[in-house]
């Protein structure tokens, strides 16, 4: 964990997890826009082997519109990231990125709220992970 | 421009500027690994209507793979957003995210190296854009 990100350990298998991640973003309103297979791109373009993690990109469509109307240079923190890193055969790492310290680098009152709201439904989505451990 | 992005302000109609983006990252060896349609996903989820802009995820693989090594927790800030969005018919605005500015929350020696590199990459592509004008 560190001060950008949210975290948790999962003592589930990576796929599983992944699954289940999806399954919280859903309940919390995101959509995964993105996704990028970390492992598998830099194994196809570097030929080396990293732990299985995927990068999922998160948005709530309302958080954004408001997010946009208020900065819109905040379209470049966008959306939310949520990271599954395997760390063993029954062990996973989900970190999400911190709404609240992008705000350290884009305070802004109207970007307030909406950080919180990410934060919360982001927070929300680690916490109905620990409750699978 | 804000203090976490790089920003130039290019006088060409917004298609064309997407594609001369995508032409710059190539050639300071950024793949673009994802790509939001800010617009459309708007229209498609709220049915409300915004300027025409795209999110491009930029990302060189060696740096990825190094920052990945040092900090793996930096893959909740992967890609390196570029956004392009059009405002106005003969005028687009194209603005990256500020690897440095990255580095006020995820301080790291290791990672400095990297952010130094990719913002210097940043920083052309946008420069060939100027050039453009």
């Amino acid at each position: 964990m560190t001060g950008y990100t949210m975290t948790v350990t999962v003592n589930r298998p990576y796929g599983e997890t992944v699954a289940a991640v999806r399954d919280g973003l859903a309940e919390q309103g995101f959509g995964v826009l993105t996704e990028i297979d970390v492992a598998a791109t830099l194994k196809q373009k570097l030929d080396v082997d990293v732990a299985p993690q995927v990068i999922l990109g998160a948005c709530r469509p309302e958080l954004a519109h408001r997010a946009l109307g208020a900065v819109p240079s905040i379209a470049t923190m966008l959306p939310c990231n949520v990271v599954v890193r395997s760390t063993g055969d029954a062990s996973t790492v989900v970190e999400a990125i911190d709404p609240d310290a992008m705000m350290q680098l884009a305070d802004d009152r109207a970007l307030r709220d909406v950080a919180a709201d990410a934060r919360g439904r982001l927070r929300a989505t680690l916490d109905s992970l620990e409750g699978t451990r």
